[in-house]
């Protein structure tokens, strides 16, 4: 890959991503459940940009979202109504109502005090709410604690009783279908046996329901597919799939699956500038014109990132890379071996595809980066870069 | 306060600033150097809302900015050239440009590198530059690590040693003119002992560029002073006043301090409406219409920020305060009691006017709060919520 042409046509910090990667790991995981109906919903939230959803909506993948602007940038990028998840604690009335008018595949929810609103509102516009209901099935994912979210103390679903009494309601209710049931124990999980056992649960759960005529025909298993950052062993798709499928044994659903940074996480890399090298004391810092306003990951979650240094291969000894915001906590790697650095050389951010662009601010008023896609060698903007002008524009007519 | 008629005219998740509050806090610092010469340069990246900047600008602040995007909204709000400072470690070549031709205060160097670029900069513009370096006194501010930034192990300044030659090197070139020494140990620091300790070791390097003839007119002491999130205890602005003013005896230096968190943090609150409550299993969590991308603090930094209650004082018990976001790090409060709650009634984040809106994303497609400003009783909008289209603007033209 051409970096220094890539940095010279559209600046850094860059967001780079191969859209060829994307397409491999999109074809695993539907592979990985092949011989059985299945549908792969991509995770809006690792990465919305619209150019990334429609190569994946062109894929055929269909879409998990968590808001109502997601939502809508599933549908801009041409996934079909009925392969569209929404997905959330805390659907306002809005969303609900735009959802409904959607026509999209299900909204998955997580209280009873949603039920009752989805309920109200659906009987208002005179719909049937095709619903799914999030089980949270007290299993832990053995992740970070920010991004486990199948335990109890977690906000996220129901517990198995509660779900049972809301189907209930649900099938009684004349303008909801309970079609579906989910669940998501975390992101990032490297040890799938908690996933097997969550679907274990989740599938008795099914055929329960089934014995009390409530035919469930969606099983959606959520994402959280762990990739490889660091030193993570890959996470075996053929054990994944196999386990879900034995829990399976009997019941004819179709599997979903929620697939975020699984798909998108080693697709996409950061790509900035170095501005200085700078020692205090024994310390060595080198610092990039990419921040945390850019890739908040190391910072909010420790998260490691490979790093890969593209200029000349001299005097290599420990360093932190650290960007230009008034911050300790402004970090994007931290202990390790860099050469020599010299202001204009670049520096690539590995693994920065998912939860990368999609959680980025204009802390510091620093513009947002630009995005590129790459497929078969050729790449294009699916971004342009902020300008100063773009973060004032909803201020300065109020500005007297 | 008539909160609800604020969240009926301007919707939720808002922010609402107090405009006269800021005006004291303000004033109280500018008091606490009366008698000295002082310049209180607002530090831009804890609210860096134009009307904001302009309100201050109005009552003679200065401005200290980490960007040159922060230079050019304090010049745009009102900002006199002449009291704008330029700082942080990361300053691209474009910035020092832009900088340097808007003759601004000065510009605070963080490395020797930098200084290099500065001169560089300055001579192909033929232009003097004045700067200030930052030192490291590597004093502990027994902050949060994060916001911690006076040690050797930070990023931040250079340290005595290093600064004394930067002086000599930037004295001896034809472009630069050292005019101020600057030290900044972290932020919301609650014991101001270290901030006098740091004065003291900075103040005696005045002393000894006085004598090689280096001639420092300003003397800043940064930000950092704290307030009171919770059970924290006031700092006394006249102890601060005097340990500053002890450590300058016989300097004829201008005091700049640069307070940002100070101003505006307890200036303002984010107004939310409660969506749900939901139980999972004894937990109870509070659904609201406000979360982590709002306001990232509590995730961050594990940041603790009063709650009120808006509603009925009924059937209190224990619970967290959770957002929309899709994941476990999405909370706002945790473990605090509040009455039952529902859909509908308002919640206040208190102290969130510094590093509330400013860190602001738009994570799961969420779109920004709007800000308000109340002063003398009246409110008036300060920036627009933003809308779905404003989040795909800079994608939809690539969609192909």
């Amino acid at each position: 890959m051409d970096y220094k042409g890539l940095a010279q046509k559209y600046g850094t910090p860059l967001y780079i991503y191969d859209f060829n990667h994307i397409k491999e790991r999109y074809n695993e995981l539907k592979n990985a459940f092949s011989g059985r109906k299945s549908l792969v919903c991509y995770a809006v939230k690792a990465n919305s940009n619209l150019s990334i959803l429609r190569h994946l909506a062109n894929l055929g993948a269909g879409f998990d979202c968590v808001s109502i602007g997601e939502v809508k940038r599933a549908l801009m990028a041409g996934a079909k109504p009925y392969q569209v998840i929404f997905s959330g604690v805390g659907k306002s009335d809005d969303e609900i109502k735009t959802a409904l008018n959607s026509n999209i595949l299900m909204l998955n929810l997580e209280s009873e005090a949603e039920l009752d609103r989805v309920c109200a509102i659906a009987k208002e516009l005179n719909k049937t709410a095709r619903i799914s209901i999030r089980i949270n099935p007290d299993v832990d994912a053995k992740t970070h604690p920010y991004i486990s979210t199948g335990l109890n103390e977690n906000k996220f679903g129901v517990d198995v009783m509660s779900a049972k009494k809301m189907y209930l309601k649900a099938k009684n209710s004349a303008h909801i279908e309970p079609v579906g049931v989910h669940f998501h124990i975390g992101s990032q999980i490297t040890e799938i046996s908690s996933i097997i056992e969550a679907a274990n649960i989740v599938a008795k759960v099914v055929s329960e329901l089934k014995a009390l005529e409530i035919d469930i025909k969606f099983f959606d298993v959520g994402g959280g597919v762990g990739i490889v950052y660091d030193d993570e062993q890959n996470v075996s798709l053929y054990d994944y799939a196999q386990g879900i499928l034995a829990a399976l044994k009997g019941l004819d659903v179709t599997i979903v699956c929620e697939p975020g940074r699984f798909i998108v996480g080693n697709a996409g890399v950061l790509l900035s500038s170095v501005l200085y090298e700078k020692f205090n004391k024994n310390r060595r810092f080198v610092v990039v014109d990419a921040a945390m306003n850019d890739l908040i990951r190391p910072s909010l979650y420790d998260a490691h990132h490979g790093v890969e240094f593209l200029g000349k291969n001299e005097q290599i000894s420990p360093c932190d890379i650290v960007g230009p915001i008034c911050e300790s906590g402004d970090f994007l790697a931290k202990n390790l071996n860099l050469p020599k650095c010299q202001s204009g050389d670049l520096i690539l951010i590995k693994s920065a595809g998912a939860y990368g662009f999609s959680m980025s601010s204009n802390y510091n008023t620093r513009p947002r980066a630009a995005e590129i896609g790459i497929e078969d060698g050729k790449d294009r903007l699916i971004r342009r870069r902020e300008k100063f002008e773009d973060l004032i524009a909803l201020e300065t007519e109020f500005l007297n």
